[in-house]
């Protein structure tokens, strides 16, 4: 029997999810299919999903077995009414993976002062050779999934990382502290700060001018996490006193971030248009690939939501 | 007996290595010993050596029972006639450690497209996600102690690295290859290639028109090797036609490569002021004080160059 696949997101995202996931439901065994932006409702087995899209309305869509959404969030979709199908948040190792990356990316550029080299003028040879990263000590807040794998990532690289969070943590060859001193002790040694905390009441603004102040002289603040996190006022102020060496924001309380923000034209601020935590095609097609299998199979699907806990 | 060592690197070298050298003599166990710039050839032990140091004849050094390179590169004394004596290379931690956190943050600077983040003007927010590096294919020439070192680190971020070496060499995870037809296979795949092969006649010009032809179209070299395993004219050739994304420099033929150099000013080069790789002097000491001791025992020497081979 023909499997239909319903792709129904916005359009952007059929160019880069098609050919990853004709590729994934060949890995998964999936080979008698049919996958398209449309179909007749009442053919539709499995539709793929984006809380954005157009459709709403899964009324007519009487024989599908599952909506796998290729967002992590499904706030946007869980109260439809007409959705009574199952429904399926995406769960993507990508994501994690591409935030080691890009957390990597960010701390071995500052390490090794790339910028500078980057910005060199002819004839401007002046080898500066970084400490090695033994001796670079970087702060990771916040030891959640992401942060306690880019906390370890650093440490496979020699960097001598300390890591906070609120609550008591334990990670193998990591220093980790926790409560208000801990954060205190953390921010008074760091180097490289890198924030990959949960934006909640208690943390919006952790880097308060006070916060800021107790990093040493020409620290750097390493943002994927929220832009809410950073009080962007103390922020500013300790750039320009030359506190602070630089900061590589990836998100911001607006985004996108207003052309007229003064971190566009710091010169010690780096934008990021948020680009640290995304979902892959090929990682996540291979997760909707799976729960087509299991659909196949009769096996239960992964990441199904609970309708009353929403999520 | 005192050990008599001439210390015969460059004089701007002494201060840096001198206390360093006696900690490390102290530490292995050679307390009666000589260290100095200046003495009567034929009572000469041990020659601490770097490669640009005045001294090239070394016929007067009857008795000298070897000359202990502080540089990992060898091919400027090891076709020197007058150099009969055991002669070693230097293998550093702190060189290997720092050089692969240099080509790390190179290659996660080209997979993660830091240079175009850099550049952007303001308001100019347009997310490009990169793939994720298990979807990036990296080619290292060359698993020496540094080339491995590099290969395993960048395989730990999840990049799929190819390895060549001349000899048939295996590193657990990672593909390698050798020999000529090796070497085409992994340029044919290689998307950021990294070059950290010796010089010798044979590796001379290895990326040469042809070579540089067989990448596919878009990749990034990344070379802190040596500079003249690199055809320059053929790279410049390769840049101009749009055939190759980048290069990241970091050796030359002429260092300090001159100020009216074309790479200076090539809007696709990165010119590193020979960085990547620079012994410290502490850890480099350590070695230096273990073969003097392992001479003195009568024990093999550690890294002696294979004059056969030329490194």
């Amino acid at each position: 029997m023909t499997v239909n696949i319903l792709f129904a997101a916005t359009e952007s995202r059929w160019p880069q999810y098609e050919a990853p996931l004709r590729d994934a439901l060949k890995a998964a065994g999936v080979t008698d299919y049919r996958l398209a932006t449309e179909m007749p409702p009442e053919e539709v087995d499995y539709i793929v999903y984006a809380p954005n899209s157009p459709l709403r309305d899964f009324r007519p869509y009487v024989n599908t077995k599952a909506v796998l959404n290729i967002w992590a969030g499904v706030e946007g979709i869980v109260g439809n009414e007409t959705l009574t199908q199952p429904l399926c948040r995406m769960v993507d190792a990508g994501l994690k993976e591409g935030m080691v990356e890009w957390v990597t990316g960010q701390v071995l550029r500052h390490h090794l002062g790339l910028d500078r080299v980057l910005a060199r003028q002819a004839g401007d040879w002046c080898p500066e050779v970084p400490p090695l990263a033994r001796d670079r000590r970087v702060g990771v807040l916040g030891l959640g999934e992401l942060g306690a794998a880019c906390a370890e990532a650093l440490a496979r690289l020699n960097f001598r990382v300390a890591g906070w969070s609120r609550r008591p943590k334990d990670l193998p060859g990591i220093v980790t502290q926790h409560g208000d001193d801990g954060l205190r002790a953390v921010l008074a040694e760091t180097e490289i700060l890198v924030l990959l905390l949960p934006l909640t009441a208690e943390t919006e603004n952790v880097l308060d001018a006070d916060a800021l102040a107790r990093l040493p002289g020409g620290a750097v603040i390493v943002n994927p996490g929220r832009g809410a996190l950073i009080d962007d006022a103390a922020l500013l102020a300790a750039l320009e006193s030359g506190h602070l060496g630089h900061a590589t924001l990836d998100v911001f309380r607006e985004e996108p971030l207003p052309a007229d923000h003064p971190f566009w034209r710091h010169p010690k601020v780096t934008v990021s248009p948020h680009v640290a935590s995304e979902t892959r095609p090929s990682t996540a097609a291979e997760v909707l690939a799976e729960n087509i299998r299991r659909g196949e199979a009769g096996e239960p699907f992964l990441h199904e939501v609970d309708r009353g806990a929403g999520y």
